[in-house]
């Protein structure tokens, strides 16, 4: 089951520029930094309500971060879903034609398993499912 | 105050598509369809959490929502933060240096008032501040 959305991610060029930003406009302050190597990308989390935005920062031209960013700007990257059970809900979600990018669960931010969708079957939105590691 | 992510405004070509799509994809029914006949859209809301997503279809070729399909592509358009007090935060971000799209609250759907963030000034993410009509 889809409890809620659990973070927004936002691409930006950095964090050092972003984070002040969005601690000012939301008056919320940044709660934790983390980097995620295998992903290449450097995140900050700030709750917003039951919300987290995660700002993404490329560490290396080669992050998937850095390709969004020369493609299309800064901007709206990802709304990932908290699921009760990511294995059920990846399997639901293909037997109903949506297209898995990860077809096993991997680790993301946030001490959670992730799983991406394809935004080509989730008409144009790149999606997340994702559940806290157990 | 910002209180919390109040929707996050998503463009598709069709409701007619794109509601049973999301009703399935996350479990949850579409509450309402409605006419913003001033922003030439029609809007469908599904509530995710605290977070309602609002699908956003074009009903004219002049809609915004046309433009930004044509330009972009089906896909997420703006994020809607719930204010206590629309025109105390529009002044409040004013002042911080982010341009306004709106110089003065406007009427949006869900019975709210509105004002549109400009892009450029907010790191790539179109941003709306609301508050419930009083």
């Amino acid at each position: 089951m889809i409890k809620k959305i659990d973070h927004l991610g936002i691409a930006v060029k950095s964090l050092d520029d972003a984070i002040p930003f969005y601690e000012q406009m939301l008056g919320k302050k940044c709660e934790k930094i983390e980097d995620v190597p295998e992903q290449k990308v450097r995140t900050a989390f700030i709750s917003c309500g039951e919300v987290l935005i995660e700002l993404l920062e490329a560490t290396s031209d080669e992050s998937p971060i850095a390709k969004f960013i020369e493609k299309k700007g800064e901007g709206i990257h990802h709304i990932a879903y908290l699921s009760d059970d990511l294995e059920s809900e990846m399997k639901r979600v293909e037997e109903d034609g949506i297209r898995l990018i990860d077809k096993t669960p991997r680790g993301g931010a946030g001490d959670m398993n992730i799983a991406f969708l394809h935004p080509k079957s989730t008409k144009g939105v790149l999606t997340e499912l994702c559940e806290p590691k157990k």
